[in-house]
């Protein structure tokens, strides 16, 4: 009596679907509970050959297709509470299906983020899939990219670039080749393009502490540069502060990389804030806290305009583009 | 500054943002209120060459995208509260974007179902769009497929079978050379197929009166098989209580359709529902209100088992297929 597809589903993702909202995948609908706070929303999609490369393993492509949702959601200072994912297919493997699955299962637990429904299409395309995820926020308190003043700290969490770099590597690109002695290095850019780490445990101090915020996705230039345009204001960040790896530091150093492709460069999945001052020592020790870092690289100022980033002497680099954009 | 997906965006999509949740699209994730009502949750995708054709119009294209989940928020019983979308496209046009998005806001408008976010991601693939929907009900009232007693009348909204014979047409097939000459009942069934119609009006009255209920998407008698499967029943349906169009009974009666085409056949989009006998009359009369019809197709039976489809002697169809699967 089963269709293949309900199978499919059964087999796979049923087991992910713990949470009572989810009415096991039995009906066409879930149910999420408020619980007297504000449903936040977020959807990002991920294809293959555009968000990821057609022979990354199953398992990496779950975990991004699900963090790149919760990133958005650490971000907007929001508690994950479940997400909904359509997955449009060529064919079913059980080879595939199993590892991205099993993947998927253990980050939504990891983040407290249950599958509560989906729907599984078959198309002649790439792989794709789309995540619909949501988060609780006490009401009215979700952070928006709106809110920055001219004087507020920009602080970003981590490190910037690494992702792009890992992405070259895998395509076997000039930093694959300045890197070939590093096997280590190596995997951990990749492992930043292939699996974003979102901090949402960091979620309540953005809250507490900062005026406005997004998640660094396309590229801090660009992201940086749509955070002031909402809130009004433009920044002046010193290159020097941009918090960049070992790795990305060393590729600076040895002209491998321009600082440019690093902050213009896209899938970093970090925080972007603006932090009054008075606030920037306990966001700080939040982040410590919370497993990440954070950095101050410069201050919101008042006026229109894309952000201004400085060399060494403080003149502005002149960007040919700030970020990734899909047409 | 602003790249040309953000140029996109702001042009077709952010005008249908009106709701306050939607940020006007200038954020990375939107806000729905709850209203003390539990959030239901519906996420379907439609693909070009699967769902739909490659040549059908973009306003058709928008609508369907948006009504296959409207369908389900009826048959749970829910008010639509809003939608987030992600469109996969190949290459932006104007001439295809605006009259998408036109259709589109004017269905958001016409449900009171509000655009709240999106995601549009390029893909070398097919054009394809993911719809997550959301609805409210009073707290723990949203209809299941659970639920269905022996003796229920198996109720079905609307005629059956009209939009895979409207299919049949687009592509070519035997039906379209049986219509030849009748030229409105074609431009209908096709209609049928592109423009699914859900009564969203008749969701208080599934909810008040029905036992469980799911829509009709994927044909009747697989749709039918999987209520009576998770309601641990089985039920009898005699074909000639089937609802049908008068295309569909004279395609019938000519030979040039079998019922199994019409009952296993997709893309319905009606409301079907196990409705206890006392209720019927009260079940009838609100479907006549709500501005569609209803009709008593049978009763569920005790025991398990796929429904039983009866000719005019009692027998069982043996149907070869129940629905359509992807896989």
């Amino acid at each position: 009596m089963a269709s293949s597809e309900d199978d499919l589903i059964a087999r796979h993702f049923k087991p992910l679907a713990m949470d009572p909202g989810a009415f096991g995948l039995t009906d066409d609908t879930a149910i999420l509970k408020a619980l007297g706070q504000d449903i936040v929303i977020t959807v990002d999609a991920i294809v293959e050959g555009v968000h990821f490369l057609p022979d990354d393993p199953p398992d990496t492509i779950a975990r991004k297709a699900l963090r790149v949702n919760l990133s958005d959601l650490a971000a907007k200072g929001a508690e994950p509470a479940g997400f909904v994912m359509t997955l449009a297919l060529r064919e079913m493997h059980d080879a595939w299906l199993a590892p991205f699955a099993k993947a998927l299962g253990e980050d939504a637990m990891h983040f407290g983020c249950p599958l509560l429904g989906g729907d599984t299409v078959s198309t002649p395309g790439p792989l794709s899939i789309s995540i619909t995820a949501f988060g609780r926020v006490p009401e009215g308190k979700m952070v928006r990219r709106h809110g920055a003043k001219p004087g507020d700290l920009v602080m970003v969490t981590g490190t910037i670039g690494d992702a792009t770099l890992g992405l070259d590597i895998l395509k076997g690109g000039p930093i694959a080749k300045a890197m070939a002695n590093d096997a280590v290095g190596m995997a951990a850019l990749i492992d930043r393009y292939r699996v974003p780490q979102p901090c949402n445990a960091f979620a309540n101090a953005v809250r507490e502490y900062a005026h406005a915020a997004m998640d660094v996705s396309d590229g801090l230039a660009g992201d940086l540069a749509k955070l002031c345009s909402v809130s009004g204001v433009s920044a002046d960040i010193p290159l020097a502060d941009v918090p960049l790896s070992v790795c990305a530091k060393g590729l600076l150093a040895s002209g491998a990389v321009g600082i440019e492709r690093l902050i213009a460069g896209g899938d970093d999945y970090e925080v972007l804030c603006a932090v009054p001052q008075r606030n920037a020592e306990r966001f700080l020790a939040a982040a410590l806290a919370a497993g990440t870092t954070a950095a101050a690289i410069g201050a919101f100022t008042a006026g229109i305009g894309p952000p201004r980033f400085l060399d060494a002497d403080g003149k502005p680099l002149t960007l040919r583009r700030l970020s990734y954009s899909h047409f």
